[in-house]
């Protein structure tokens, strides 16, 4: 090896020789000149470093570009010096904090004299905008530990993190402009390579995330690396505000939130009857599929915990009260009250396997500012089920939960993908239960020609598992149902069974949930329909509206006849005019508007039109009824 | 008046002189021979005394005979002395507690060597019979508290009552033979007054109830003035015991218990059928009455349970968590639920009124001593419902739901009374609408010609109410339903709708609930239905047995086509015998047993059994289903 050399090796394996002290961005124009242009930063052994960082021993080195996620990284990280830039030049006594990267963007937290307001953003905008056109280099330069605090010797949250920083060590800022920060870096080489970016919001943070520190004004961004992209996502999130479930469980009198109970949702009688018919849904599957529905109580005792191993290993989440100067739980989950139902009970071999399903209404703590509409509440109803089998019923029985999984997706027409997560390092339980299991996994998945995705080594430690992601209409993924195999709960509870040669042995436990939370599946329905639920589950099927109040006496029989077979169907009576009445519905989404008039009245007929569409359609009332029972019954879409 | 007289005032208003000293026999020997043998004590001025009270002054007296309840009661309590003697008699070292009336009978506990067994209860009511047979003269007398002392200086626990007695009046004791006991009476006049009782069981009991103290044995007697209503009753306790719930609920698999949560319930899944069927039920009847079904939070905060006042006045009943360091509890009622999602949207008087409806699950503590199986539990699920009404409107839907209340237990079967609670003393509230509530109340009654009780003053201090109380096959009754008006809860959570005039004014609340707890409902009907529940409620509707194993196939043929029009239908695949499944199809009282042979295979029928019916008829399945299918939907009984 010559000397004042080093060996660079590039992500294809080739080793490549260069002079000591040649930069990151020389070895990218080595490579290409378009590379070159394209570069925002290396990776030197898994470390991000600047283009302007030199290499003097041999290292690993891959070239960062804007198209990738940490070259986007890279670029939003500087956006957030670029927002404090353009805020210090804006106002006076600007204090910063932290300025971090964040899903689609940044932010940056500081202290104002003012409040920030949505017009101050454009402004700050337009100032971040100029200062992308001076396009300043971006500096990195580093500093002795006393020099950093002179830098920041008027930014007490400088001086905070400073505090946390070894003081022997070199202290690295950057330079942009007239703009210092206090960074690790790295950033891209100058203020001009911004490209698409907006500052979305302004919201209140305690420094440091702590409530005894101040309240600071967190300015929120996102940037992408090119402006169609900027364009897709805030469309994507005007598309996802519209459908937000909170504005729409409003809009549509679905549910509410009291500060009485925080978290724990109010279900209207709107959001009751969906409710309603998701949990019929859900009997009639699992019914069909040879479950048995069971109830046990909200809160068992400590003890009761303790061996399950919910009190060692979730107390955080859970809620206690105390009953006769004992502990007790409100249940975060169902199955110890199953597994005692199941020891309840002698079973022999025959007998298996036994399906117990549960609307089991859990209650677990969540930090209230995690708290989020339906997607996370302090208390749920799952769908729950666990499953008592024969080792060698695994396989068939897998198979029949993946059928029943899909059909219930299909039936609301989702998407899915499936994942598989097999033995940790800690697993418990017999290594051939646990071959026996992933086998018996891997066959169901690969018989039924399902793509799915391993997740070696990501199992619980009491069993393998299969997790549904299901896709909603804006493509955002929610995990929901899993099929868990599990071998410790029968351990802990003692199960057993009596097997062919009338000696005891333990079943296996299988804990099985479709929506996972229907109070999160609703959320998630609410979304992917933007609030217009399929016929079946609307809570109101068919609006009558009378042309004028002389039609109202037959609309009321109408509606008899409709509300007769089942269908839910209200008469919007009001003394409004027609098109009010009918955008009203629109805006309430129903999937069918029924406009009686003359017409209507002498022919027997209505005038239906179906949600979202601009003409409607004259329909003799008998085969309407037929039309909306027989789509009800399918749970099919509404359509004429 | 002439000295040394007294003047007696009989219940029929007449007043007769006796001379001073006259004793209350002496007096019903005067009235009639006939009225002298019945008597077995008097009553002066509402006071019960012996037979051998001496009268000194004027008073009013009633003599007192064994067929109304008080002398039954004094008959009683001179049978638990005569059980004492003869237990003193049998045993030695018997230590007394006391031994007071209950109903039906009497017990005494006491403390004795060794355990008492149902064969040592037969020895005891022979010596019980001797003493009776020997008919001692029961003297009362009267011994200074001293006297008395010494008299039970080796009766820890009589020398415990005496603690709490003025030690400066006479203390009475009552002697019959050889048996002494601190009593203050009355008593019959001779052991051989007591003519049919029977001892019952034998329980552990503590010293004054206290579990810090001893404890003690004690023997429960009935006793009745005739052999015949002792017949009776014992022939009416077996009957109640055959049809205990909570046995049967063990042997039908409907409901079970566990320690890990005294007082609350798990269903199994036939006892879910049960509970699902009864919801089913309410949500169609509530559903046609225009109830809409609502859900509200298990827990909700300290603030709103002391507005709704249950912090103050039902705070023992209740269980409490905490969340976020804040005091939650769990909902003891749903009202403060209701109220909140009233106050949530904005009403005006053509909206009202508005029926919320909600099958709320709460918890309400309970001793553990008196927790009884589905009838005292600590947790339950209410049928509840509030109604938000203007006061124009309260007639009409008092009306509203009496019928409702009425077509329900109709459909079980059950007779009912009624009772009116009307205004207390402390009554909150205006008097004018505490007077159209009342009248509201009572017109509906007399115009729907209903004989009722009138409870004057019982009503709860927020507004007057009706309650239901069912009456069970036994002629037990039971209350359930109740409809409540409530003036207070609306002024509390200050809840307001718009009337005409374009004025906020306040609704009325009415509180609802059919079943009541559809726990304890489940209950009384199992015992009613002595576990034969009606056709629609029945877990197991048809059970099909095959003659043999050959039938099987077309067995599940027929199920398939039960079940696919809603029938719940199973099959005994077992082999055994066909009479040993009979009657295991009669011990878990399936209403309908079908046999399947050669005869039915070939001819497309069912051999038909209807449960308590001894002969069997030949059916098609067409109309079997039919049949079947049309009970079900009509809740009437099956009948072949």
């Amino acid at each position: 090896m010559r000397e004042n050399m080093v060996k660079i090796q590039f992500p294809d394996g080739k080793i490549k020789e260069f002079s000591a002290g040649t930069t990151v961005a020389d070895v990218a124009s080595h490579i290409s000149p378009s590379l070159r242009k394209k570069a925002v930063a290396g990776k030197i052994n898994d470390q991000m470093v600047d283009l302007s960082e030199k290499l003097y021993s041999d290292t690993r080195l891959s070239i960062v570009t804007l198209d990738s996620k940490e070259g986007l990284e890279v670029m939003r990280h500087t956006s957030a010096h670029v927002l404090a830039q353009a805020v210090k030049r804006l106002y006076d006594n600007v204090t910063l904090g932290i300025g971090p990267v964040i899903e689609n963007g940044f932010y940056y937290d500081m202290k104002l004299n003012q409040s920030l307001s949505v017009e101050d953003l454009a402004e700050i905008e337009k100032e971040m905008k100029n200062i992308i056109n001076e396009n300043h280099p971006i500096q990195r330069k580093e500093v002795s530990y006393k020099e950093a605090e002179t830098l920041f010797a008027h930014d007490p949250y400088k001086l905070d993190i400073l505090k946390d920083l070894p003081s022997q060590e070199a202290i690295t800022v950057y330079q942009q402009g007239e703009f210092v920060d206090l960074c690790r870096g790295p950033h891209v080489p100058s203020t001009g390579y911004l490209k698409s970016f907006k500052l979305t919001r302004v919201a209140g943070a305690y420094w440091r995330g702590d409530s005894n520190q101040d309240v600071l004004q967190r300015v929120y961004g996102v940037a992408f690396q090119h402006p169609n992209h900027l364009a897709d996502y805030l469309h994507f999130m005007e598309e996802a505000n519209k459908r937000d479930h909170r504005k729409l469980g409003k809009q549509l009198s679905l549910f509410m939130f009291s500060e009485e109970a925080p978290g724990m949702p109010f279900y209207l009688p709107k959001g009751q009857i969906v409710r309603n018919e998701l949990m019929a849904f859900s009997r009639e599957v699992r019914g069909k599929a040879q479950y048995e529905e069971v109830s046990t109580p909200f809160m068992m005792n400590q003890e009761l915990w303790e061996k399950s191993g919910h009190w060692d290993h979730y107390h955080e989440n859970m809620y206690f009260s105390e009953v006769d100067h004992t502990s007790f739980a409100l249940k975060p989950m169902n199955c110890p009250g199953h597994m005692l139902m199941f020891k309840n009970s002698l079973y022999s071999y025959r007998d298996l396997p036994i399906r117990m399903a549960e609307f089991g209404q859990v209650h677990r703590h969540e930090f209230s500012g995690a708290l989020n509409g339906l997607f996370r509440v302090r208390t749920f109803c799952q769908d729950d089920a666990h499953i008592f089998l024969r080792e060698d019923q695994i396989e068939a029985e897998i198979k029949r939960i993946f059928q029943l999984v899909d059909h219930v997706y299909r039936t609301f027409g989702f998407e899915y993908s499936v994942e598989l997560s097999t033995r940790p390092e800690k697993a418990l339980g017999d290594d051939a239960i646990w071959d026996i299991s992933e086998t018996a996994l891997k066959n169901v998945l690969d018989r039924l020609k399902v793509d799915y995705q391993l997740n070696e080594g990501d199992g619980a430690f009491y069993g393998p598992k299969i997790d549904f992601h299901i896709k909603d209409a804006l493509q955002r993924s929610h995990q929901c149902a899993t099929i868990q195999l599990d071998f410790q709960m029968p351990e802990k509870f003692d199960l057993t069974y009596i097997n062919e040669k009338n000696e005891k042995v333990r079943p296996v436990v299988i804990h099985s949930a479709i929506f996972g939370s229907l109070d999160r599946f609703l959320g998630i329905l609410i979304e992917h329909f933007a609030g217009a639920f399929p016929l079946w589950l609307a809570p109101v099927q068919v609006q009558i509206i009378p042309v004028s109040t002389v039609h109202l006496d037959h609309c009321l029989e109408v509606q008899q006849q409709l509300r007769s077979i089942g269908i839910r169907a209200t008469i919007d009576e009001r003394d409004e005019k027609l098109g009010y009445k009918m955008r009203e519905a629109q805006m309430q989404k129903i999937p069918y508007i029924a406009v009686i008039g003359d017409k209507e009245r002498q022919e027997k007929t209505l005038n239906i039109r179906q949600h979202g569409e601009k003409t409607s359609k004259e329909l003799s009332i008998e085969d309407f009824k037929h039309m909306a029972a027989k789509q009800i019954k399918d749970r099919s879409a509404a359509q004429i």
